[in-house]
């Protein structure tokens, strides 16, 4: 791992048949998961992990989308493509590209807000931590 | 079940434990299986089922999206009022509003297209079949 | 809701299609949420709730099985009988049969261990505590 | 890929965020998950999909169980390790133990049955067919 901030992350991965539908694709909701999964290598090659028991705040999210071009089907070796595309005072936007070989698969976005957690009181937002926002960077 | 097109639908549904993430609250990619929910149980409503094992064609999700307002908790109970905002030659669009007592949890929206799914051939889009166009409204 | 120790619970419930996966069934991990829907509702009957985030204490599962018999598919309405088998010091045991109409759909079996759950320490098994035990009864 | 036939196989595997529950581990039923995911890994070692649409056959569950030993975190990395222990003339039988470092986590076991699967007919047991046998071995 090196010290320069992080930008985008490419995730390997293949169609696990609990991922299916009886459609006989992977259900829509799962490629949320997908993006999840490439959003938290992205942490973890920029050398932290989103969920801190003990920091006293997490990463909720506030909007995800999906525009779906074409399914996945069981057993299937996919790319998800994530990138930061703005980061803010308190929040990051990803997009994200599925792809299987030289097909896109689907396109998708989503944004995380920084939020105290603690407990019995409210989530509430709060500016991005310095050593974390130093981790990562907007893709050019 | 009245001959009346649907338009719109309200499902109510407790939290349950394995929906929950390690963050304490429900996990954000559920949101879409709740909203999926209750686009089936509208179709019911109308009379339908929208996955006909022996119809020749299905519904994929060509766009999904939630924007998060509050989070939701092991057995809290809520909402999920869907409705029918658009309908296309070959699509449907609805939108969806969770949440719990006067409290607005999240709005989601997706659209669905009408494909032919016969094995061994890609899925093609297709006009919705009248009878099943004419048992849905869009809400005024 | 009586003052009686709760000993067993029938949840109905309609299967989802998230709940279904590509051989066109329910696929074998979901019924043991079924299974564990079943127990919450059983535990609310009870006028208790197994996830307490203030107490100090959890329920993890130290065994869960299934023989089944039977496929469930997409909206078939079914019905989720559990009933407490035995009560130990430390530990619950639920038996808990899947039924579609006249049809044993499926059987499960798991128990529950009642652990200390303390930030940054290990869980450990303890007694029930007696006023939790107190609420529940062995199906005779 | 040898030709030799495959008895056994180990999946390296990390926790995913939407694995875990608001008791801050991996809920209990995304463990028959992971058994699943190592068994399908082990029949493509062995040059085979288990999930076949034009097959005309599938291989249901008849039993799946669990005995759960220590929790699984987020983020943390376990080995599945699956093994075939019985080869009956319709059923394979595995045995499964997930494991981080040292820790044994927990012990599954599951059996699959072979059962022809055609539209619009009852699922019905048949004998494995001798090409697929031939691929698997008990271990010793």
């Amino acid at each position: 791992m090196s010290d320069a901030p992080v930008c985008e992350h490419r995730l390997r991965r293949r169609v696990q048949f609990y991922e299916t539908d009886a459609g006989g694709i992977v259900h829509f909701s799962v490629y949320f998961r997908y993006m999840e999964e490439a959003e938290h290598a992205l942490w973890r090659a920029a050398g932290l992990s989103i969920h801190d028991r003990d920091a006293g705040f997490g990463w909720p999210r506030v909007h995800a989308s999906f525009d779906y071009h074409r399914p996945l089907r069981f057993e299937e070796e996919f790319e998800a493509w994530i990138r930061i595309v703005a980061i803010e005072e308190k929040t990051i936007t990803y997009a994200c590209v599925l792809s299987r070989a030289d097909t896109k698969i689907a396109t998708g976005r989503f944004t995380i807000a920084c939020a105290s957690c603690r407990p019995n009181e409210p989530m509430r937002g709060m500016a991005i931590p310095p050593e974390i926002r130093a981790r990562f960077a907007v893709q050019p």
